[in-house]
């Protein structure tokens, strides 16, 4: 997918949600557990019924390859369904890869030709050569680690560098935009980090983010908007848990609905007193 | 295993070395892809060859996870086959891990308790709390990525800080020390930044090294002993092509033995250099 496809589809959902699939088996509603493949049970109901308030869906590979062989075959079924009913979906693996050259191109085949995801999450602590390999496929994504939504984040990316200005996950930004474009680079930056985010816009006008960090670890959306949307819309904004696992009861879909909805209420707000939509 | 076990193994077999099982399916010999599960067919093979000279195993998760599903069951196969056979081996998953703590949590879940490694190479990126899960667990480790031995290591792991004197790989080293001790924290090092391990030795004197880049890479395992090598050895180096991939023929394994052992060779020289071995 190209930015501008998924900026028409922000247009026409009047959205710039992405749902976070982190389907933890333990989470679920107990009803589902006596299915055959109880999380892609989960998925499909949380996506029928979130699909129409959406763009994007971040299955989190932690909470599938947590239960091995059976966790994969989950995760293949939900990609599989959501290709087969909602093509236009952006489909991101949260996976935060990264590894020497002949590695980073295996992670990249295994995420892009064998599941079919359209973008990869990406450290880039190993430098361009392992970010490289996820940026040379047609229509296809690296989400760069910028500045995350965690209290770790304090640890290593505000580190000013001795012979310049940035800090470190400025540092990230300003090299790794050479290496791609804004077809093929997004940025990860915390929605707890809104005043940084006009930082990142100095620097990345014109990418996409990928911002985590609104509901259940507490950021502001209206904040988001205001430092870091662009004429792009330039925002994707993540929600997970205060969708996913609003509700544990047969009604968990529809709470989740409305959950999704009253979030795109609030994006469609905000859009609208940007662009015509 | 604790870091007692693991200098015991090191001295019994009188080799510190470590074989990435970096299976590609593509780089296997012919004659095995017609198998039900060839990768693993290929592990099983290499293993029984080298096992006499080597005191770990390090599968690399991007060439299981580029096979998808059956990907995971050839190296669900290949622990189970370790675990049974040779239950001494310390099995590294080479992950490259790191995410928020809750997602950590799941990714330790599954490289410990679902598969059963020893260990899990950890990108430090995210800070703290991203690499903690990994460290609570009984004779587990986090093994954390320091000073890589790919060409973009110099994009950002030596960064100087502005207000203190250490590059980004050093602080690393000096913060993330003091999360666990030196019976769960390994640190990744190049061979190729040999004049670079005396500073980690200085930093973390007493804790084991992963050391990638001898062979394939080009670094020199004598250059790395002399400024790595610590007084319970500290020191897991890790070949993986130039051992599993030396030659493609019906007798990969016997070559494969053959190079294995000429490693175990020059390490015990090494090592009763400085020890009882």
């Amino acid at each position: 997918m190209t930015s501008k496809e998924l900026f028409d589809n922000i247009r026409a959902k009047r959205s710039f949600l992405c749902v976070g699939l982190d389907s933890e088996f333990g989470k679920i509603p107990e009803f589902l557990k006596q299915e055959q493949n109880p999380v892609f049970e989960f998925n499909k109901r949380i996506i029928d019924a979130t699909a129409p308030y959406t763009v994007a869906y971040k299955p989190n590979m932690a909470f599938y390859e947590a239960y091995g062989v059976s966790g994969w075959v989950n995760l293949r079924m939900t990609i599989d369904y959501l290709r087969a009913n909602y093509p236009d979906m952006f489909l991101i693996a949260d996976a935060k890869r990264g590894d020497i050259g002949n590695t980073s191109k295996m992670y990249a085949k295994a995420f892009f030709d064998t599941i079919g995801f359209d973008a990869v999450t990406v450290s880039p602590y190993m430098g361009e050569d392992s970010v490289k390999p996820f940026i040379g496929y047609k229509d296809k994504w690296a989400i760069i680690l910028a500045l995350t939504s965690n209290q770790g984040a304090s640890n290593f990316q505000y580190t000013e560098d001795r012979y310049g200005s940035l800090m470190l996950f400025e540092k990230v930004i300003s090299h790794s935009k050479n290496w791609g474009n804004t077809d093929n680079i997004m940025y990860v930056v915390g929605a707890n980090r809104a005043d940084m985010l006009k930082e990142v816009r100095r620097l990345a006008p014109d990418h996409f983010l990928l911002i985590p960090g609104v509901g259940a670890q507490g950021g502001s959306l209206s904040e988001v908007v205001q430092a870091g949307m662009n004429d792009q819309c330039g925002l994707l904004v993540n929600s997970s848990r205060a969708i996913i696992f609003a509700d544990s009861t047969e009604n968990f879909a529809e709470i989740a609905a409305q959950k999704a909805m009253e979030m795109q209420q609030e994006m469609a707000k905000l859009l609208s007193s940007k662009f015509q939509v």
